[in-house]
């Protein structure tokens, strides 16, 4: 199980652009594995911390997506920064706040990434942040990041 | 993972009486373990169809109930009966629909599903189904079923 954030600041969201293969160079959510004896929210606020260095506070289960194929789920929430302190942790290059028109599709490093910020830009020009859960089919022998390896499939939300 | 469905239908639940242990005779929303290669809303479906031979829709994410002690987590939907068709799996020794206000609360088999049920509850009563996330913390040495047995702690939803 894989736990993360979208973190958002007004109409910007934080990206961390990977320091570590696969996907060295592009860029994603702040996420990694859940670890033992800690909840998926409580992962997901850590792993923020490792790899944007910066504080934020959940504020509401956001998307759960599926990769069957390779036996992987992804626990993401909506998060706000606490202060706008952030800085590179060690498994990225960078950290940025990117206008939610200004996200760099071309470069993101997984497709569940990709999913899931185009959820959430759905859901903000909405008005209203749903909570998603669906199925993504990795076309096999697709790079994690190949725009076109995957489908998304049995999206339902609340 | 244990994933899962509460199933309604109009102003009721679909529960399950437990023929195998632990808790047995108690009553449950229809769960189980998630197989490999299955999404969560399709293990869903398929542990409903298994402990009360019911045909259901998912309708939309409703909980993810985290019980990092024990290294659980439950990933629960809303879903609605295709028909009235449903009796008990192997796994149970009844199924029944209760009404909202007739829930067995002193028959509960696990705390996650007292959870669930209260959150289900509180959400049709209130008029808006939401999807929460929250961490039930065992009182160590406490049964599945017993009521004074676990904490519900950092419950937020959207």
């Amino acid at each position: 199980m894989v736990v993360g954030c979208v973190v958002a600041h007004e109409d910007k969201v934080l990206l961390c652009r990977r320091s570590i293969e696969p996907s060295y160079g592009l860029w994603t959510l702040p996420a990694g594995y859940l670890e033992l004896g800690e909840s998926a929210a409580e992962g997901a606020v850590r792993e923020t911390w490792e790899e944007a260095i910066a504080a934020v506070d959940i504020e509401a289960p956001f998307a759960l997506l599926d990769i069957p194929r390779i036996g992987l789920s992804y626990i993401l929430f909506r998060a706000k920064l606490r202060t706008l302190d952030f800085s590179p942790g060690i498994e990225s290059l960078d950290c940025a706040l990117f206008h939610i028109d200004d996200i760099p599709f071309d470069q993101v490093a997984f497709s569940s990434v990709t999913v899931a910020l185009q959820l959430y830009v759905e859901d903000y020009k909405a008005g209203r942040f749903k909570v998603h859960h669906g199925v993504l089919d990795k076309r096999m022998g697709s790079s994690p990041s190949d725009p076109s390896g995957y489908t998304f499939r049995d999206h339902i939300s609340n």
